[in-house]
């Protein structure tokens, strides 16, 4: 791991770096901001969305008062593999900086497009090996957009190792949608039982549990309607009786205004939950 | 003036506004930030630093929050101005980008570079003009670098119209440091007597006066001891008589990790002077 940059910021340390990865076979990028003190301090994971890399967040996220404040170390990471030999496509919902955070299946993606490897096992290993502050065994989950998904899908099938997952506006229903169906069926193919484990309100219909669930959604978000779907993860969770708080939050829409207005909300959230037990 | 975006932020507004300025004769951009609530809100402007235009403070500044919960409108204007047809030089500390905040006096720069009139005249009249939520007898000043130079001498110049004056990081004397000397001699020309209005330590040494002036710089900035030199400022205030207060904060670069972190702190700051009379 190379360590990239290190910024002091907020009473404590932004660091950027890069690694070799070999769950996608490329370089890898990401961020961490360890709060001040010496630790060992709970990891709140964000997951970003389509088009974005580390720094998005890292510049406009406006996380760091919260996190110095509650003594929780945010890792972003990058939303796919990238560089000349990783296969693309045009537009901007499929190939580099959308990832889905799946592990592809067919050609010519299977070969990199592997980022729920790299969330789920690669990066939290090299976490938890070279910083010695975090504590792998405090882990909440949080995201945007296409990295709102993330975070639902992955709390929710991971949950012995997250105790507490939330997004803001994220793809409830990827299998729904037309930004899920093209990145689903382009990295997964036609099969749809194949989604379902990609798709949190599928994943709760078939079984997962959550003990606290909380999204932020803005009312005027341009993808609200036909790409997010809110009111499909909460029918699931009502059904399944999972706890969600999900908030309408009136004007805002999709950008980083909007993510940076409720930030520190979320970051004080799951740290009740990561410092609770 | 045309607004080219409006977009909710912590409660408030966030919006980005361009016109046709008379003093730099070119279209000018600037953002505005709106506290929730009816107003009149006092003001605070923010002037940029080297390279920069209104969007890096609007982005990474992390001003919205204080400015909420605080009533304090927010106004960051570019820091020159830009185009085809405005001259431009080789390098990033001088010509477009490079304003310095004054009025250039010397061919080809001061047709468009006049950057005091257009802070100082044109674009005030304008916000008194077309936001009716802006109290502008409640006015204060703070920018980073470059822009703390600006800060400090506009604000040094006007004391009727500021009630307080900050700065991060600020070009303390111009015409002791490279930046300065590059800048004031190129703009105005070798007559270094012009540039004393241009220089807040020989500002202060003619006679300026100041209530109370903060001033927030990083040890490790690496423009520290060549271009910034607050010791002059301090030795300046000290002979004057002015209520300097100068932290030097430990490990902070000159980077908008710097500036985010202490910004919560200048906006409270101004708002305690804003508000108390």
């Amino acid at each position: 791991m190379e360590t990239k940059s290190s910024t002091r910021a907020h009473g404590g340390t932004q660091t950027v770096h890069s690694h070799a990865s070999t769950a996608t076979g490329t370089g890898m990028t990401f961020s961490v901001f360890t709060p001040p003190g010496d630790g060992p301090f709970p990891v709140l994971w964000f997951l970003s969305g389509l088009t974005c890399t580390h720094a998005n967040v890292t510049e406009k996220g406006e996380y760091r008062a919260a996190c110095a404040e509650a003594g929780v170390m945010f890792i972003a990471p990058d939303t796919s593999p990238r560089g000349d030999g990783v296969p693309d496509a045009d537009g901007y919902d499929f190939g580099q900086g959308a990832g889905f955070y799946v592990d592809a299946t067919r050609e010519p993606w299977s070969k990199h497009f592997r980022m729920r490897s790299y969330i789920e096992d690669e990066l939290p290993a090299l976490i938890g090996t070279q910083f010695p502050q975090a504590d792998m065994s405090r882990q909440s989950i949080t995201g945007h957009s296409m990295g709102g998904h993330g975070a639902l899908t992955i709390g929710l099938r991971n949950p012995a190792r997250f105790k507490s997952i939330s997004a803001f506006s994220p793809i409830c229903a990827p299998s729904q949608v037309p930004w899920g169906e093209k990145a689903m069926g382009g990295y997964l193919g036609d099969d749809r039982a194949a989604w379902r484990e990609h798709d949190a309100v599928a994943l709760i219909q078939d079984g997962a549990e959550a003990s606290a669930l909380l999204v932020d959604q803005g009312s005027d978000d341009q993808f609200l309607s036909k790409q997010l779907k809110p009111e499909l993860l909460q029918a699931a969770c009502d059904a399944a009786g999972i706890d969600l708080t999900l908030r309408l939050q009136p004007g805002y829409d999709h950008s980083y205004y909007f993510i940076s207005t409720f930030m520190a909300d979320h970051v004080r959230w799951h740290a009740e939950r990561l410092y609770s037990s």
